[in-house]
């Protein structure tokens, strides 16, 4: 990513970014504390930096461990649950157009608008061990939840792992996909439903969901428009009993964060009351 | 200074270097916290900033205070007592010389050594009004302990700050000068005790202490050679029943701290056990 590529190029951390979101959503803290985490400095050399993503960079350092400072942070936000890395080892990001064009980490994959023309390989290289605590959970865990996030640069990721598909094959656990809202203009153009369970299967080697959470309401014609550059909603084609369509569309749009340095934040999101309403529904039916 | 003058300049925050060393003397939190506080990034746009300094810079954005971010940074440190600025206000330190050169903030006073050839006058601008917090604390204290530090740049800039001196010269408290070990080449050349409180006192307005603690012992011939560059000891050269003659001298050689970006850190330094000591000293006296 942007402030994590930066941290992670110039002090050699770990990619900090997507570990300080999963914290802050977990974190049972104070509204101060949180808004601390996601506080992003506008000037000078910390410029673009959350303070969250410098804070996991220093307990790295002091401590010499990624894991120890997700620990260590997770203590200080009050965390439910846990956070893990699928693994630990420091890798980047490629994927090979069809056009032989090689994409460089998150960021290039994040911002192409070529994917759609095709693309013949999407790895980590080094070609990276799981981290075992990760393999561990999956293998312990109850219910799974895969989604929503970016197809290329935040879902298909974490199965180049090694090790972590065939997890996800062999855990006992319930399999719940929840499939983006919208999507992507050059990458993932007037994908469906199957679209997407086709694009992940290919890295899963078995359709592995038990349940598909879809989104079945329609923004304000207004958001519609706004997107038309962005791409389209995601509808649903299947038939099938796993499906579960829903409104999980929000509708509080005063909480949409400033504009990130990195990714133009969606204004159509899910509403998260609505969304675990329906993974809570599916819980109770275990 | 360096690391807290780039944060100002680039943030337009208060400067947070001295307020996070009070804040650390005064933690009791865990080794790892303190360590956290302390660490100093080496590279990139982060390099020479301390993990502290930025949390400091954090929470006054998130808050809009200096004074809540201290209070805040204090709760997380689990402090024993408060660490309050003398000022609120945003001033830069000035020394005006004999020869008619400006010295404009901390840095270039403290790296000027032309001071002894004489100065004009020393002041901060714009005339800043002491934080009412700092004026109660000093109309209620039992004890009021000034130094040992820079005399420039860190003692008698206190006492620039409007009704300081006032409150100091008011206060009930018993009030001890612990005196430095060292004095600075091209600032305080060959001063005595004497000339210590000599310059005080032209900003406190009357001799205010009651008590005058000194070192007595020689450091290593090693390390007095080392020094040589730097300056000399300070001798006590007041016969005066305040003045106490005590071994303070830290033989731990071995927790000096990493070069400083901005200041050769002592490597004769006070003994915090020692010094300690000869404090209890006088408050069960008291």
């Amino acid at each position: 990513g942007g402030s994590t590529g930066v941290l992670r190029d110039e002090l050699g951390v770990l990619p900090p970014g997507d570990v300080r979101q999963c914290l802050v959503a977990l974190s049972d803290s104070s509204r101060l504390m949180r808004s601390l985490m996601n506080y992003r400095f506008e000037n000078g050399g910390l410029g673009g930096h959350s303070f969250g993503n410098i804070l996991l960079c220093a307990l790295e350092k002091v401590t010499g461990s990624f894991e120890t400072a997700v620990e260590e942070v997770g203590k200080i936000l009050s965390i439910k649950g846990k956070v893990l890395p699928v693994t630990t080892n420091k890798v980047r990001l490629h994927m090979l157009l069809e056009n032989g064009k090689l994409l460089k980490g998150e960021r290039e994959i994040h911002l192409s608008n070529e994917i759609h023309h095709g693309y013949k390989n999407i790895y980590l290289e080094p070609f990276p061990k799981a981290d075992t605590h990760a393999i561990d959970e999956i293998n312990n865990a109850d219910l799974i939840i895969f989604g929503p996030g970016g197809l290329y640069t935040s879902l298909i990721p974490n199965l180049l792992v090694e090790g972590i598909s065939k997890a996800l094959r062999d855990s006992q656990a319930k399999k719940i996909f929840v499939v983006n809202l919208m999507n992507k203009k050059g990458q993932t153009p007037n994908f469906n439903v199957s679209n997407y369970l086709n694009e992940i299967k290919k890295y899963t080697g078995k359709d592995i969901f038990d349940y598909i959470i879809v989104n079945k309401s329609t923004p304000p014609k207004e958001l519609v428009e706004v997107y038309a550059n962005e791409g389209t909603l995601v509808e649903n084609d299947l038939h099938d009993v796993r499906v579960i369509l829903a409104d999980l569309l929000s509708s509080n749009l005063k909480e949409i964060p400033k504009g990130d340095t990195l990714m133009k934040r969606n204004l159509i999101r899910h509403d998260s009351e609505k969304l675990a309403a329906e993974l809570m529904s599916i819980v109770s039916r275990l």
